[in-house]
């Protein structure tokens, strides 16, 4: 049997190996509540006041601005729906390619009368301040932009929106799922006021990310409750997972400049073996973006079909974005961006991560050519 | 060192080993997103199905009624502003008694002008169905009563509860989170609407639970994003928690009549310890109990004082709800059965769990006279 190739690493990441071992413990036998007062909660507790303190040292922000939730989804959910005053009815601000957890729950807010408005991308990929300025008014209260598009790679302005937004006394979130351990962040530099994170996406484990919450930003809890996370989320902390969490980002970005590099250079490759071989593409998003990502589209082909003859193949990619793969129209990120649909039905993100290997682009590109070269 | 005494098993339990075995391999290899389309992805997405299957044929419930979330608190929060309606304000019951999750959920909605009644449970523990009677109208829209009141343990009646809610043309929730894995549920017995529950109360992971929803059962999601579980929760599923919770609930359940029996002898050994050592206390919640709860209160003694002796004896208990230890008052728990304060103060929760020992329990009763037993 031909060994797997994963590259769809923007969908999910494997378990960094350490981080599987820090959690072991917590899992078995420093199985306390940590909110219990009684000695055996002490090292559960403390595990997570470590784990809060290296996850802010990591995008330098304070521990007490991490609130740890259950992924992406919730803190996006949390960012959006938490801002909001009952009786305060301003505009929030977003854009037509955020995450469908953006999306849906700014749909969900407008069903209870709170007016979004949805930017429109220019056509490589990007929230300029310019675009966001001519929707901006004093009256908007939120602006959300993504850090990095999860289908295209596409890195957004986010200082210079947050500056604009800030300018406007809006509150400003940004969906940082795909960035965060793929390309250093400072929240201090940025500006943001909420910043949304998952831990699967760098090398932890699924279902646990955090929120970053700027120290003085009026949030209300979203899971109401026990006084968990300096009262504003709820629930039994997940010990093992926030560990996991926090040792899977640290090594993420001690080795963030190699990877960076390697992963571009394994890009390279990869792109110009299609270009040697003479096959028609074209590349969605333009610079600057995420390493790894490939966002190919091949004219008259199916991305569907693609993707199953590369799975046939043992190669692992997607078409759309990752909650949304049942779905073969095309993805309302390629729609936002202006795609040509005669290309835009034919596409594939390939997403390379840290334990792809020079030998595995490769693959990955014959496996493409010999897919889509015209049969002679 | 003397070997822990774990006696908090309403706070947490230890992770069942079997469901750590059953996660592993979905932390370490078959790390997949399990909503891709791929080969890669079918492991995983059969493990979901096949966890959904086990869990809900252990409540007897249908797969497709049971829906993955944090845990208890996502799952109590999702049940009550998942069933309101803009623009409908039908009134909410609960009870004073409840966990904090739902008791805040609950404050958070009246803040939306949403009406909510705080049934008081008789003194003995217990919401009766006369005690909703008296309060339900057609104009009630929900009915959130928890199975079992995580301090004093006392099962509540919830078919006649929600037999009652029905006639009104209400909604029926329960909190099982303190019921599950320990004594028999069935929900088609006893006709719930929605039902939450967390997997590390019944020896599954932390971070993990979910909630039952009856089919037809008109709720809204309250992660909105992806098409996750059935369109209604949205994030990556987090597939190795799935599974070991699933794994932890099918052997609670296996074993559950046994642990049962077991659980109470040694309910009564300890408490036999005590009444022969003439130690003078109340024990708060009559029958129907939990197994293994014991909430004693010792008159003019200090509950947090005792939990701190016992814990230098290497002894875990709790003094109020898990939640709210850090709080030295006295319980809205206690407070709500007008618990008598001379007595409440000095208040402790023992909860045994199956892996608790004949030996430990004598210990446990040992310490307590040695603390409490005036020195002659």
């Amino acid at each position: 049997m031909t060994p797997m190739i994963y590259a769809d690493n923007a969908a999910t990441t494997k378990l960094d190996k350490d981080a599987f071992e820090a959690m072991r413990p917590y899992l078995l036998d420093q199985y306390s509540n940590a909110s219990q007062p009684y000695s055996f909660a002490r090292q559960a507790k403390q595990a997570i006041r470590e784990a809060r303190a290296q996850i802010a040292s990591c995008i330098n922000a304070e521990p007490e601005e991490i609130y740890f939730t259950s992924g992406g989804t919730e803190s996006d959910n949390w960012a959006i729906k938490g801002s909001l005053s009952y009786g305060d009815h301003r505009a929030v601000i977003t854009s037509e390619f955020e995450h469908h957890a953006i999306l849906r729950a700014c749909a969900k807010i407008e069903t209870f009368g709170y007016p979004v408005a949805y930017l429109h991308p220019n056509k490589d990929g990007f929230i300029t301040s310019d675009i966001l300025a001519g929707t901006i008014t004093d009256q908007t209260k939120l602006v959300s932009i993504m850090m990095v598009n999860n289908e295209i790679g596409t890195i957004q302005p986010i200082q210079e929106l947050c500056a604009v937004a800030h300018r406007h006394g809006a509150l400003f979130h940004t969906d940082a799922v795909q960035a965060i351990g793929h390309i250093p962040v400072d929240v201090k530099t940025l500006g943001v006021d909420m910043m949304s994170c998952s831990a699967h996406k760098f090398n932890g484990p699924k279902g646990i990310g955090f929120l970053f919450v700027k120290k003085g930003t009026k949030l209300s809890p979203y899971a109401d409750g026990g006084a968990q996370e300096f009262g504003l989320r709820a629930g039994t902390e997940n010990v093992a997972s926030i560990v996991g969490m926090s040792v899977a980002l640290q090594n993420n970005i001690v080795h963030l400049a190699d990877s960076q590099s390697r992963i571009l250079s394994l890009e390279q490759v990869l792109i110009g073996k299609l270009n040697a071989a003479g096959i028609s593409y074209r590349r969605n998003g333009e610079e600057p973006r995420i390493p790894g990502n490939l966002n190919l589209s091949f004219p008259h082909a199916d991305g569907e079909a693609i993707l199953h003859c590369l799975d046939l193949m043992g190669i692992m990619v997607s078409t759309g974005s990752a909650c949304d793969s049942k779905n073969t129209q095309i993805s309302h990120v390629l729609y936002a961006i202006n795609a040509d649909e005669e290309y835009a039905k034919g596409t594939i993100r390939i997403s390379l991560g840290k334990d792809n290997t020079l030998d595995e682009a490769e693959k990955i590109a014959e496996a493409l050519i010999k897919i889509l070269l015209p049969k002679r």
